[in-house]
């Protein structure tokens, strides 16, 4: 399998290193021969190519069996709101070329890091979700206006563009707890009506699987509440953005999340967490939602559940060891056990 | 002062009943003359004339020096995406008419409920925030379309509505803790590109306030993890929409918040909380969000602050007496104190 690795911005370089470091590891162990190669994209991009997806990082993209990402983003243009060139149009350029139209964040907890969560250890206890983000349509990628006083962005949606995200949800929801929630804003917009119609139709492809529709408001509401009551959720590009950081929060382990972006052909794996340039290069960032967007990507990507399953459980054991970095660490932590990027990858 | 009660759908009824029966009294004490009228929103004004905002029901409210509104919305309409006719219209409509552009969301706690969240009582302790939700512009009021296959609304701002709301919510920061964050997308959208623009030239203005700027996913999360860091906190109508019901759980007393929208004339006062048809005419709805929502009445339109804390305190004075209507009422509660309606009101 060729994998083509891009660590983009931050700390980005540091976790992939680890990722990459297990897939070799893997590689040997099971007997696989995994093949890397590394390409730009983002705001180091934009300095060495002046552009933040160069056709080179595409090329090699759409050549590869799988990408290992890191993060982009860049304080610069945060504070630069009239910036043209910004590290985020990579990212979003590649999901759209390469089909990655389903986004899946598992919000998986770690029973050792139930504790690091804001929420009450009861509330939180038994949490299992499983997102399917649309990742290709929406407000993200409509039609653009602007002038001096006057600013807008089209929200928009196509059936088929609901209909295949919608699938691929119900298709999850059916091996796992057969519940599926579908989140919306149907009492205001026509988007999330077309989005509602098309997701009540494949419901009926599933009669096994107990739909139900809820607003996004109070899906935000609900996660907090009682986050166990979820099984999948499916949910356009903007409402998944906001839901799965609020959900990876409360699940506490915003370090330790992973996603897979899957549709037509190459799978892109990355950790949800960003490019957190205040620790970058200091040895500090989590590598294990990198490892675990390898486990994504062996189980996701190439179908290699042993692997992915072997990939995880050495995640566990190493928290069960009680190793820590800095961010899932707490008062309970032996301080010895406290560890950086490099020992814990 | 002339005010108009709109019950509307579902347990709007019961509980404005309860606020409207605080200003009565709150008259009485205090000798002001408060006159009341009714009218008609939401899906009983449908059932009744056919539109969910009746001209009466608009002229009646025009005519008024407030509003104290109950809740709109009926399940019926939620699973049907494709009528035309819903009782969310008039809540939308009547925003728009009365040039209702600032949405007002205290996240208050009140210690005595501080087990109700399912936040850990250290995280929550000491949160204090004030929300400005933009509420007559954003992807709510923006062109709409609708084809068999396709659907579309449009996101805009124009800039003297980012502008208004941006200027209301830092006069609130200067008089409260100094710190503002405004949460926007500007890494993707252009709406938010103009929003942190403008943000960023009425903060020059107010040099003593402390700004931040946060990406909605990311403040999506912060609320969460450490809400005690924000003081007011101003955003987009759909950002708000989302952000607000996060919180209002967060502080683990959706059925305690109020919510007062003021713009041009007339202010709006009403509960977070929605038409809870589940349980509406049961004598089970709590009235104290309505109750709660008279003092802003009596604060902000009217700017009777002594009255107003009169109301607050009575609020109060109950709870730690351990009274509970039932959705705030815990393992702990003195089951002979858990109220209905009536007795709470
Ligand atoms: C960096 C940004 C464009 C991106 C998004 O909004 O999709 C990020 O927040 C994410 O969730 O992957
Ligand atoms: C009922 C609905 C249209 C409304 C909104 O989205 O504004 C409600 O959720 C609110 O927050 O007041």
């Amino acid at each position: 399998k060729k994998i083509l690795v891009i660590p983009g911005d931050g700390i980005g370089a540091e976790v992939t290193t680890w990722g990459k470091a297990v897939l070799e590891k893997i590689g040997t162990d099971f007997g696989h021969t995994f093949t890397f190669d590394e390409a730009l994209m983002g705001h180091e991009a934009i300095e060495a190519t002046g552009t933040s997806l160069p056709d080179e990082t595409l090329a090699k993209a759409k050549a590869s069996d799988a990408i290992l990402f890191g993060a982009v983003g860049h304080i610069k243009y945060d504070n630069d709101p009239s910036a043209k060139v910004r590290p985020e149009q990579g990212l979003l350029k590649i999901r759209k070329e390469l089909g990655l139209y389903a986004n899946l964040r598992p919000i998986m907890l770690f029973d050792e890091l139930l504790d690091a969560s804001s929420l009450k250890p009861e509330v939180l206890k038994g949490t299992d979700i499983l997102f399917f983000r649309e990742l290709t349509g929406d407000v993200y990628f409509g039609e653009k206006k602007r002038t001096e006083d006057f600013a807008s962005d089209l929200m928009n949606y196509n059936r088929y563009e609901v209909e295949r995200i919608a699938i691929k949800a119900y298709e999850a929801a059916k091996v796992r707890g057969k519940k599926l929630c579908s989140v919306d804003k149907a009492n205001v917009l026509e988007t999330s009506r077309l989005w509602r119609e098309v997701v009540q139709e494949v419901a009926k492809r599933y009669p096994d699987v107990e739909t139900e529709h809820m607003f996004v408001d109070n899906a935000a509401m609900q996660l907090v509440k009682n986050p166990k009551k979820f099984d999948v959720v499916v949910t356009a590009n903007l409402f998944g953005d906001i839901l799965t950081d609020e959900a990876s929060q409360i699940a506490g382990s915003m370090g330790m999340l992973a996603s897979a972006s899957i549709g037509d052909g190459t799978g892109f794996f990355e950790p949800i967490h960003g490019s957190a340039h205040d620790i970058a290069g200091q040895d500090k960032a989590n590598p294990l939602a990198s490892i675990l967007s390898v486990a994504l990507m062996l189980e996701i990507g190439f179908g290699l559940k042993e692997e992915a399953k072997k990939v995880t459980s050495a995640v566990d054991k190493a928290l069960k060891a009680g190793y820590r970095t800095g961010d899932i660490a707490d008062s309970k932590t032996d301080k010895s056990k406290i560890l950086g990027t490099k020992a814990m990858g």
